[in-house]
Formats: structure tokens, sequence, C-alpha cells
């Protein structure tokens, strides 16, 4: 049986080169029957947003205790540190970018708006990777994925505590991610994430939209009334410059708003990509 | 070791976003212990006919009792049914929609033209899975993967039985692949499958093709003369507008006419995609 | 606990098509406890030197005796030989089409400049892969990744001995790759592959460059005056003509000189692709 949580791998690293799988050959050098995940390694380089979005999108399906190692890093072999976090949850080896600010989120009371330094939640613990007795040696300044994330995360996979690790830390970075406005009766917000399909996730949490039939969704001039229930509704009025798609919103599977095109997508239908403005107008 | 059969996935679901990842996080926390493989997590978008071709060429090899999870599902949400197929070698979880009609046909003794409704054959058994018990709760209308199909499969995996998955149904849908045609001494087919290579596959199996030498195949104006034996074989004689590059036609891997060009693309140099016409003269 | 060494899979075979997952299953159902690692599947279809460059590059990293299948093979089904390759610390299974090369250049003492044959190394034993007890049958001429390399490796994983799978070869096809010529205090190399990130790796090795400070690296006109620590650094001088674009040179993670862009894309950049002269003045 597979010894210990899974490792869950999320990376810029794409799947053409070696990268990827010499992690895997570092952890199942440490731990045979590591069980080993990956979430995905197709972040855009060096885009903080989208890995954050996907860690906190993915984390909460894995059995506790997961170890989540994050390696989107530009700062690599700088003096950047890297961070293991300990939620009541799950467990995350990440650098000390920001990129762990979205699994952070829930568990502060008053997140910061600006980027900078946040103290560690009260319910987690932080530690600073620093003792090199479980990395590889000698360490690459350009690929630590490699020679302290892997080796690193296969030793947590076997047991050894946080506190063998590294020096417990009170403050990480903190990049703050948009929230969405309420002003009255609009709420204003802006897609957050582009999927596969080309269906537009938004920034706007369910909790915010009580009412499906009393909401109208505006983005790039088109007007959408009503949410859907599914992709394959019909769905509310849509604009005519459409070119014949149908275009729908609704509560996604991350619990926020969407906009989405029946048997199509969203993103080259409209077109539109992350940072588009979405507003919602309730009770209308 | 693994706990039970393998779990094997096939999406159109992509590799940059966390759907799959996420699907494995739910196996695993079921069955920690799950063998979890991707057949293809590329297919086209709500293509099922791709789908279908992949799954039919791909089953086979797996061990027995294989649990293959096919979410191709453009119906996601609405009350189109989830099925579970039993045949004599392999287990299928996958929408109605169609998507096992190539598994089925090898079962059918007259597998039916038209899409509709066809009877499920004597030597399998069909669940509809309604068993909630099975499940994640609350389950999303977008995102069954994750909270249908991943849950219910990791349970198979353990052994829970199909009957308490749901309930027996003696119909499900068919979607009809095109059969080639014989008249005389010429077949006509079309290509139905293009892989990564560029090999155009074709829906014309070796058992109509006896004798490789005396077979002329014309696809798109060109004409094949003889059948090759591997991809580095000197062709036969070819269309004088190629380029440069060797078209040939072989018995491919799956067992059917494919359409190749030697150290290059069929599908560019041709060019041609699935759909083209593909015709055999035989004792020509 | 899985059974065996790790089998690590480098194919051209991409991610779309069935044929990686189905070797998987061959695997499987032959060693059910098998642990399978990708190592790639989208090396460029038959590049030999690009297939050879990911095996070398990400061999080191596995545990001891794992197992690492190559199906790059443009020769499929032809009289060309399957070899198995055991070093001191590893085992290889691959077509006998020069793909080993670099994985055998570390052992052997005059590597020939030429392609040709070469005489297995002192440290090592290659055996002609000829038994067929041990593939599945009947073997396809198009597919032998699914016919012989995943079953043999299977049973390699379960204890099989080399000698029970073929003859003992002496000699095995040689492909050279490009060496850099230093002449005085100048060293003349090329860039090798160029990864995910646009990195730019050339064919310089560490060992030729003692001093950072006193090198100088011209690529495509541009000047790069010392090395860099990370592809966070401060570059040296560059040129103007790269857009704002900070070029910095360093040693990489695999130990050879890497042309870089700080946040961005060298190959793009520059433009450069593999192939590309790079030259090192030392003492500068």
């Amino acid at each position: 049986m597979p010894s210990g949580p899974p490792i869950v791998l999320t990376t810029d690293f794409g799947i053409v080169d070696a990268y990827v799988g010499v992690m895997k050959g570092v952890i199942l050098s440490i731990n045979p029957q590591a069980s080993i995940i990956d979430l995905s390694h197709q972040v855009q380089p060096q885009n903080l947003q989208q890995a954050a979005f996907l860690l906190v999108a993915g984390h909460h399906y894995f059995p506790p205790e997961s170890i989540h190692v994050v390696v989107v890093d530009p700062g690599v072999g700088t003096q950047r540190r890297i961070l293991l976090l300990v939620t009541p949850t799950a467990r995350f080896l990440a650098p000390d970018n920001g990129v762990l600010s979205q699994v952070l989120l829930a568990h502060l009371p008053n997140p910061p708006n600006q980027p900078g330094l946040v103290a560690v939640p009260d319910d987690c613990s932080v530690y600073a990777i620093s003792n090199p007795e479980y990395w590889r040696s000698p360490v690459s300044n350009t690929f630590q994925g490699r020679d302290i994330f892997a080796p690193v995360a296969a030793h947590l996979s076997l047991g050894v505590g946080p506190a063998e690790l590294g020096e417990r830390v009170e403050q990480v970075t903190w990049l703050p991610s948009p929230e969405p406005v309420q002003e009255g009766e609009v709420i204003r917000g802006l897609v957050i994430y582009q999927d596969h399909f080309g269906n537009l996730i938004t920034n706007i949490p369910e909790r915010l939209l009580p009412q499906a039939d009393q909401v109208t969704v505006t983005i790039k001039g088109e007007i959408i009334r009503g949410l859907s229930r599914t992709f394959h509704d019909d769905p509310g009025l849509s604009g005519a410059s459409l070119a014949g798609k149908s275009l729908l919103a609704l509560i996604g599977s991350h619990g926020y708003l969407e906009v989405a095109v029946r048997d199509g997508s969203a993103a080259l239908v409209l077109p539109a990509q992350v940072g588009e403005p979405v507003s919602v107008r309730l009770n209308s």
C-alpha cells in the first residue's frame, strides 16, 4: 500500500521536459511507496495567481494531510524562503511568494487588500524549510523542485515532522486576489480563471447570488438574464452578436459565478479572458 | 499493493485545469490504495465519437474487471442517466449518451444503423447509477465527474456490487459509427481517427483485406498499391503530388487499415482528416 | 507496496491517443503492483536526439535498477533490434537506433565521432530482446511498445533476469552528439535543447567554465558578460535589441551552460532554437 498521504504536484514545468519526472524519481528514491498525483503542470510560466487558483480549487478534494507541492517559483535560488504551511486538513510546500494566499484566505478574519506580509492564521502553522539534512546535495540554484521540494515532500510522506524541517515563522508573503464589490443591488467582479472548455470563472461567490431567477449578468456588453442550472440549459436572453451561440451564466463547480456557452467556448465567442469585468444586478 | 483493479480515466477535461486531479483526489479519499491510470484527457470537448474510439481501442489491454470511467458529458446535470456497463471482461462508468456504443458493438448481433436505443446485449448488464449513498454530497450540476463518477468508481474498486449502485436497465443510448460498405471488389470506408503522428485510421477492418499484395487504396485521389508491413517500408506506388513524401497503407495496431506517411504525417501531407472517404479495390 | 523498481516511460506518443494508456494496461496486466512513471511522452515524433537528452538528463534521479522504457522507434517492425542495456545503476529498454548513446557516453572512454556501432562499455551489458515468451502474441508490426516493450518491462519489474529475455550482444548503434570545441580561450558549442520556459541548454559543461566572472557568452550576436547564479539575477551586459528583456547565462540544473531571459523566454526573445551556435570566451 502507498506509504503516507498523497503528494500532489502543481508546477509550471509543462509536460515536455523531464523536470516533473525527475521530481517523481527523487520522491520514489526516498519513499518507494509514495502516492504521487499531478494537479497541473500547465500553470503558465510564473503565473502565481493561476497556481493559487488551481490550488484552492483542488486541494479540498484530497485525503486529509495530503502534501501539496507547488513549484511556481520565479525567485528560485534567491533568498526567498520555502514554506511548509500546515492547515487543519492539509499541508503545502511552496515558495514564499504569495502562491498560498488563496489557501490562507479561508483562514484569515481580515485579509489585507495590499500585497505584503500577513500573519499566519491561528489555526495554521508555517515553517521555513532550512534543514539541509532532508535535501539533495548539492542544491541547484535553478531547480530546487528537484533538490529541496521533492525530497522534503518525500520525507514528510514518511512521517518526518514539520519542526524537523525548519523554524516556525509568524508571517508569510501575501498576494491579494481581486474581491468583488457590492454597491446596492449591483455586484462588480471580474473573470479570474478561464478553463479548458472556455468557461469564464468569476470571483463572485454563490452566497452573494441568492435568487437565480432575479439576476442579470453583464459581460462585454452582453446581458444574460437569470442563472442556468447546467451547461445544457436553454439560456436566458443573450445578445444577438454571438453568432447563434447561447451564452449562459451559472454557479459552477468551484462555487462561483461562471459565464459559459452551450456546446462552445465563452472565451472564444465573447471573446473574453482573465481580468474581464463582470457585473451582476440583483432583483432585476 | 493497489486495492482492486485499475480505475482508467477518459475525459475531455484537458490537463491544464484541476479537474482530473480533483477526480483522483476524490478516488484516493475513498480508496487510498486505488490504482488510477489516464487513458486520455484530451478528447476534444464533447466529442463522443473520439471518446468511443479511444475506449474501444484501449480497454482490451487492461486487467480483467478494470473500471473504465468516461466523462465526456455535454449533458451533465440534465436528466441523462449515468450507466455502469458490465461486460464479461471489464466495467464502464459513463453517461448514457452513446459513448459506450463502440464497446457494445462487439457484443451485439445486429447493431442498429440509426441513433436511438439499443437493448443491452445478453452477455452484458447495465445499471443506472441512482443510489446517492455512494456519491459526494451535495452533487454539482456541472462537475459530476467529481461528485458521482469518481466516488462510484472508488467504491466499485473496493468491491461494492453493481446492484448496490442503482437499478438494472434494459436499454441504452446507441450512437452508430459509420460502417464500411463492400460492393463486389470495392470497399468504401472513411477515416475515423487521426492519431498524434498524423496516421489516418479507417473503419475498414483487417478481416476484409485478405491479400495485402492485391489491394489498391485510394484517398483524396492518391492511389496506394499494396499494403506495407511497417511505417518504414518502401511504399507502393504513390502519387507525385506528395512533395517527396512516401504515402503508404498498412494494417495498424488497432486492426484497421491505416494510411500513413513514412517519417511524416499523412494528415498534413494529403491533407486529410476524420471523415475523409477511403476506398479499397481488392484483387487489383 | 509497488512490486519492483519503477518503470519509467519516455515516448513520442503524445497524450491524446490511447497508446500510453495501453502500455500501462499491458504492464499492469502482468504486474498489478508495478510503479509506472512518465518521463515524457512529448518527444517530437522520431526525434532521437531529444529523447536521448531527456533520458540522460532524467535517469540519474530515479531509484537504482529503475527500468527506463524508451519508445521512439521510427524503425518499428523492421529488423532493428530491441535492446536491454544494464548499467551499474539502471536498466534501459529501447530500440537499437542510437537513442541510448547519451546514456552510454558516460561509460565510454573513447566515444566515436561518427555514427555507426560502438562496443558495449566494460561496466555495462546489453541484451537483444528475442525471447517471445515474454511478449504479447501476436506482435504488431506498428506498436511494439504495446506488444514487446511493455510486457518485457513488466516481467523485468517482477524479477525476470536479462539473460532470459535474449542473447548478450557486444555492439550497439551509436549516434554521436555534438561536442563543444575548445581553441585556446574560446569554447564553441551549440544549443542542444530548448525547455518549456524557453531556456536554451547548450552542450558546454560546467567543468569547462571554472570562473564565472571571467566568462563572456555570445549567441546570435548578443554578448553576455559573466554568469548569473539564478534566473532572477540582474544580468550582465546584454545587447540593446532585446526589447527590455534581460538576457543572462548560467549553469543550469543539467550541469550545462544555459542562456535564459529573466521572466521570459530566451528562445522567443533572441530568437534561437536547437542547433544555434554559442561561443564562450574565458578570462575575458
